[in-house]
């Protein structure tokens, strides 16, 4: 008897989990698809912050397998005329508003198709105007996950939104970007990748300024190549530079915030 | 060969998540039934609130498939006379303590006998005074989700408590309620059902009273039909009336608090 | 056909669940081993707090059924030289780094062996420096849950890092410990076992001092046998004294912390 694999659902929202917001998507699909596997990703998006949404789901959707489906509901137009897409990516599928929150995961993985999710047969029999991510999303995931085609949920569309994420400035020694995200340690992830910031040819110290704090920093390999409570960089693990303090808190020492500029120089 | 499907088992309780404690019950869970499918509905109902862990799990348990077993314990009476019960409905099981926690959803879906929980054989063989959700009723769910008949855990019983809600309030021209949830989004929940609402002949705008607030709220099908940060009232995706503000915090706006009255009426 | 139970993967990190991080690592997990089941016991370690992370993983590793594999990641000392490790005991496994957040789950169950991963094939093809969890360590468990020998992931070594607990000390009539956890409703628990407490004769009342708070508080069987909002001692679901505010929070009410030191004395 052939086994296959039980499809993989996973879900992304600012819903908290306080609430029975998230558990009533869990159910909506366990009643239609009874062997999903679902993850959740994040459930603490802040409230409204799509860029933030997308930046998460695009961190965490290249180490899912083949076939996952990825609902991302930060949806502060609900009940609204922005449409419900599926996207088919050469890897996997993404459900949620066009609102730009799937689109830089999506981007990445190379867009095959996208679909408008308007097919009335596939969402739960009430729609409410204020939880999509129950009436239409978590539905549609469920019913893609046992088979349904992606053509079967609407019709097909060329344009979706894109979020927009600030672009690296590049000056003759410098570059300025900005802060990406906050991460639970307070590590300040920049939009710096890993290659722009070899293409200043930094060795051994990088000159940092966040906000109007001028900091000279060691390029490290390892957090805890700093001593303890001392900021430094590195490459952190979706391979964005990071500033950080070996088992500090950088953000709230430095007290930086998502957006703020940096800019980055090779120290003299 | 026929699947049957995997047995689904919720949770809600007031544990949070920082504790082995939920770990533990799906420990017990899982040992006992190796094919459950574990639904974590809230854990951060707040401490020992009967009433906000039975409105969570009425809300969430409507979606879960027939035959799910809802497991809830919210429960500053463990270890003293209190019963440990299980409901059968028309659709589902609940299993809990018996101080009003489950007895909110199990009534909406019809009670068909209630049982005392009180066969030792069917909980762990080592019964702590102060954590029956592991020693008690997680085995309690997992043995009934293998199979065990209702009836063996114990006599039939024929009254439990209900949780006290206050009831709606009506006058000529206007209704008297209060706050029943604060959800994530500092949407402020009351307890004016759709029906309630629709009795009072609300056409666009409502007058609303929080505590000593008066407010003139335009009644929205969506979030996001009124401005950025200003307030509306909406039916919620439960049916019952929302004071929201689009892409803003009602309730740390106009300081409100579950229990706190509220007042309605139709503007003039 | 013979259907063997799914493998459990259990997961206590300090990453907190709003970043992807946990959920990078479930995604590597059901890459490599679909049929896992994965339970966390909890993502709020307090940030590098080893001790911490070593007593809820000890708390919650008991319950679950023989051949669980426990993943456990509170790594200050990512990319540096401390080894990664793989314990297998009489009943279950243990893997991560090797600093002591695995050693008193698995010494309490009897280490049989202790090997070191160094083999790559049973990594990510990339290892970043900053997330051993998602590279090394949730691979590791999830091809060990597969079935790859323990032996396979590299040398055998014999000695491992034990997390530093304050022994107690027993004077002629009173102990003297400290606070080993304060959990979610703000119980104090202490490191005094049942037995320590046992042993010092009390009967109804004990003398507690917490840093230079003294109380005489009665022994109770349930939180629910004080008064609400008194305090009071008991024998908690985990075997350790603890000291709790009936329907309260008495770690804020006494201002306890995590390593205070405790003085019992049986009361006169």
């Amino acid at each position: 008897m052939k086994k296959t694999r039980n499809p993989i659902i996973t879900l992304t929202t600012d819903f908290g989990l306080r609430d029975p917001y998230v558990a009533e998507m869990k159910a909506v699909i366990l009643g239609i698809c009874p062997n999903a596997t679902i993850v959740d990703i994040s459930h603490e998006i802040e409230k409204f912050n799509v860029k933030m949404g997308a930046f998460i789901l695009a961190s965490a959707a290249p180490y899912f397998p083949k076939g996952t489906i990825h609902v991302a509901v930060v949806d502060p137009g609900v009940g609204t005329k922005r449409k419900s897409i599926l996207i088919e990516t050469e890897q996997c599928f993404y459900i949620g508003p066009d609102n730009g929150v799937l689109a830089l995961a999506a981007t990445k993985q190379g867009i095959k198709h996208v679909y408008e999710i308007s097919n009335t047969k596939l969402m739960l029999p009430k729609i409410s105007n204020t939880f999509h991510g129950r009436d239409v999303f978590a539905p549609a995931a469920a019913h893609l996950a046992k088979g349904v085609p992606p053509a079967d949920f609407g019709p097909q569309i060329h344009n979706i939104i894109m979020p927009e994420f600030a672009k690296i400035v590049r000056k003759r020694n410098s570059l300025i970007g900005e802060v990406l995200h906050i991460d639970d340690f307070g590590n300040i992830i920049t939009n710096f990748s890993k290659e722009d910031f070899e293409k200043l040819g930094v060795k051994e110290v990088v000159e940092v300024r966040i906000k109007s704090t001028p900091l000279r920093l060691k390029l490290c390999k390892a957090y805890a190549e700093a001593e303890t409570q001392k900021p430094l960089s590195i490459i952190g693990s979706h391979n964005f530079l990071e500033i950080s303090i070996s088992q500090g808190n950088a953000a709230k020492t430095f007290r930086a915030k998502i957006g703020d500029k940096i800019v980055l120089r090779r120290a003299k």
